[in-house]
């Protein structure tokens, strides 16, 4: 790390900062400048306590050198991760397409909605069974047995499934019945939450949080890391911004510079991002674009009478045109698309 | 609620959508515009799955009418609530005053801060026992025998003692020793946390998310309350913004706007606020002069030393001063501030 | 507009509102709720100044139904606007890229610049001769003979060109020698500066500002539209969010949006929203896929040299492989792209 | 400054650096770290065009660590800048108030005000001669026909004035007869509207713009300061967040902050910032407690029939009773305010 002196520090307040990085294993460099010293510090540590340095008197701030993540940084593993669940691999040439619909409701509505997503090419089945909502009176979920529901989907149709998992206590429960555990955006920095699912022996879902720096995100995956579970998947679902035409702002560009600072695989979810079904298949399209490695889109036979999330939910037709329309962007991109008969679609020669 | 329809929506689909209000439970008036056709939606409704209206063919938006709380609105309790910890009242005349080091470390540590802010008249002692932290490999807390120490504070100062609960697993753990428990910025979404302290028989200080808006923050608190307990503190504790000169920026218009909106008791943690033991006093001081209950601040006996939020927390010296100056601000905008002898301060007259 | 009032509002209060609104010339229909009154009024009337509404007693909001822009929006002319430029048209089936340097630095620069980026099929060259700059310190554009040199390259290449103007005093020269004006992302609320390119005879490329909504970006179009000039080209470059490890956040989800809000033509540029040159051709393959009429792209021969935005600018050659890419996701979402031989490439059948 | 170049940057590409460096004028000093070799840059240079760096091979980020302002630093001038206009000082011991209509509308409602804030004790009398509206349907301000108004209210009361100029051409028109020149927030980053105001023989307030970052509103003052006017006065007023229920987020740590980092006069405006009249009072108060040198405040004699800002104007009855309030706020941290009768109220003592 750099610590910058203030203007006008004296020379004893500097060799008072020197003594005190050394006590924590550092080695120090002090730059001399014009107006301001600066003090290099070297030594492989990302533990944070070393912000004490900025009490010390005649210290104006510090500027880290060394990302704060290990684990999950592509410097440390090069190649994409491959998170297998089932048969499906999510980090490889091919888009994988997670679609189902926003809440389990009843085992006709989510066998039919399977069937369909299954239908127009749809990798994997998503369906909460436990529901984070904003209000207390809403919807919460069937639970347990919206878990067995997701299990029986499966049978009908050979998708693994993936649902969230809201509390600690859960986890096993959750771990039992589905293929991936999702964590959602309101629980991304709850760390107890990541430690255990960091345990499971599933792989996990993580979305960003609604106000979450790309930063704290890769932290988020590193405590998942850090407990043992090194199958992550990142899934980019907007930000909060001054805009509220719509649910969220779609932070596109996030999809490259995660893929440049980590090594982990990171797919979108448009749904969320938008709130809206009109805008769902463009910004699906630009997520494939911008090279994600997948998508998590919200499906419901009749949005109309969903529980939840219907203004954003697309019709099984909708959805099928959806597949089509990004196969023909993942081709264009050089990745490989899945078409509805189960073949793969891939560029002439590519 | 309203329901605004697209221009040139038709006959059929108006009626259409007042069929689903009306199988919904509301009564139906629409007003014929000269662009737009809206419909007033009557009825005493706060269920959220009536945007499913969205997805009607013709409809542009909906506009709710009514706020998606009760039991924290001041519309159905005009007078604020006043929370009591042992002998403390946060929501009556005085200005409250939390303060402590961010995290328990050690005895000494803890029981001089506890003396020094007792000495200078603070009313609550804070320290966390279990630490949520950004990085996995930072300072996690001393969890059980951290509470043990608290009680030990308590012992020697008389101060009742909150301190944060992160897992819905240990609720009943920090409830055997916390006068308060608090529920962190992070987990202000933890809507699983939130049911839990909402069943624990202790108050809850519950903080503002980094992103959340104050209908959200009133939401959270609406959970707490719809699962039985209604002893809830607020606490603005600066939110998340394009400006990054501070670790975050104090929302200084919540403390007005929520009283308006809600009777529960709102304090401000100008310490998180701002990230720079310089900046707490200034923000203090306008924390109570925007009409804050109460303050929650960190102090460390050696804040060079601390293991956490170091730059952040004041020496006992500058936290003596800070009363100084609340205390005049308090009685400046009429109300009670207690002086480090114990004694109460106001306005003559007042 | 619906008038929101009070809880508890009395029956003298409603009166009073519809006395007023009936005064600024609306219909008025009350509705009687539950808890609340809500009063329809009625009237194409988009002046602001009915929100003295708001400061009558007993009222608690007002929620606007229509849309303050008219001119510019989709509702008032369903097909999309196509300016043109030279022989080029924006807002038709191909995608159209502008491409050049940030700043105009000096003939040999222009020159190699746009010789470069019109081989890689480019249709329109960017420079600018007045650069609005953070720091006074930087360099501020070659003026007029920036201009000049515009129209230098434009005689050596047949682009035309797109350079941005700051100043009211400046509108009548720039348009001298421009074949756009744009209207940077600073300016976009500089309302003299709006008023006075809607009176020039030149089309006008609109930036959206840094913290700008959609819905002010579009007023601001009709800022242009209502002095007179309806040629204009929206141009989304990203805006700023909490995130700060780029440069700006793409808001990608604007594409669509304002496509379906408004008529005008929308094009991305990549460069400015990321900051990276890495990052620029993902982001503007996403541009493409979400539905961008076209891409506006800093290159610059020597990036290393460039006076200004280097880091974001792209090599010719790293320019050349941009349009290739872009070129296959055109095709693939249904647009026609140019080759780097002039010729058109479509989609089969398309 | 310091350059971090990327984890395994060859040795070439560190000597590429230093000599590009060196060409550029700095001296330098490269650390070798665990992981990362970085390099810091001695010179007194703020030149932006330094970040050409940034392009060059195996270049990860560059760290300024001068401030890129200087004139307006308070590191060169540690005493605060009294600004003089008429015979009131602002940035001095008293609390200075600004206050008046939003918009002149017409000579009763403008004389009207102008006696009424004076009667309260204000200093200083507002008003908008050339309005900045977000829609072009707005009213626009009766132009100079409302300087000459503002003129006949200082004769009528002695009050100075302040009034904004949103177009370089008009600067001289207003210097006339205004003592004070405002620049909007829309405008902050006009920057020749900026150099011209620099230019200007009265003092600048400069409002904060809506997403400025105190450096670059810092940076605005610097170019008034850089073409030659040092009579600065800052003004925060909100800024944008995604916190929608009030029309901004008043900003008020950043009171503090810049009066630590620059030696302007800061004041507020609560009733931009809030947009709601009933908040406008404790945020008054909030202000001058973070340590505001003034506060410019709208008011209305008729607040439900303004033409513009009606629900955020107030009437002289809560603009009197806002004076009382912010008076004793004032002296509980030290400030003179002056009181109804003219006279001044201080600290016992004090």
């Amino acid at each position: 790390m750099i610590v910058v002196m203030q203007k006008g520090a004296s020379r004893g307040e500097i060799v008072a900062v020197e003594e005190r990085l050394r006590d924590l294993g550092f080695q120090t460099h002090p730059i001399y400048g014009v107006e301001r010293t600066v003090i290099g510090a070297i030594g492989d540590k990302r533990d944070s306590h070393f912000e004490v340095i900025l009490n010390l008197p005649g210290v104006e701030r510090i500027v880290p050198i060394l990302r704060p993540y290990k684990l999950v940084a592509r410097e440390v593993k090069p190649e994409t991760t491959a998170v297998r669940a089932g048969r499906v691999t999510i980090g490889g040439a091919e888009v994988v397409v997670i679609a189902g619909p926003c809440a389990v409701e009843n085992e006709l509505q989510l066998i039919t909605a399977a069937k369909a997503v299954k239908e127009a090419g749809a990798h994997i089945l998503r369906g909460g069974a436990f529901k984070p909502r904003t209000s207390p009176y809403s919807f919460q979920g069937l639970e347990e047995e919206g878990l067995k529901l997701l299990a029986r989907a499966r049978e009908a149709t050979g998708l693994p499934v993936v649902t969230e998992v809201v509390d600690t206590r859960d986890v096993e429960l959750v771990a039992r019945y589905a293929d991936i555990l999702q964590v959602g955006a309101r629980n991304m920095q709850n760390f107890r939450l990541l430690r255990e699912v960091g345990q499971a022996k599933k792989p996990v879902l993580l979305k960003r949080g609604l106000a979450a720096t790309v930063e704290e995100w890769l932290m988020a995956a590193e405590y998942i890391a850090a407990a043992g579970n090194h199958e992550i998947i990142l899934c980019e679902r907007g930000i909060r911004t001054f805009e509220t035409s719509l649910r969220n702002t779609l932070d596109v560009s996030a999809i490259p510079l995660v893929k440049e600072l980590s090594h982990l695989p990171v797919i979108v979810d448009p749904s969320h991002a938008t709130g809206n079904y009109r805008l769902v298949t463009p910004l699906a399209r630009a997520a494939v674009a911008a090279g994600a490695d997948g998508l998590m889109v919200e499906v419901h036979p009749d949005p109309a009478r969903a529980l939840c999330d219907g203004p954003q939910s697309l019709t099984p037709a909708r959805f099928a045109a959806l597949m089509e329309e990004i196969g023909r962007v993942a081709v264009a991109v050089g990745r490989v698309a899945r078409e509805a008969d189960g073949k793969v679609k891939k560029q002439a020669g590519g």
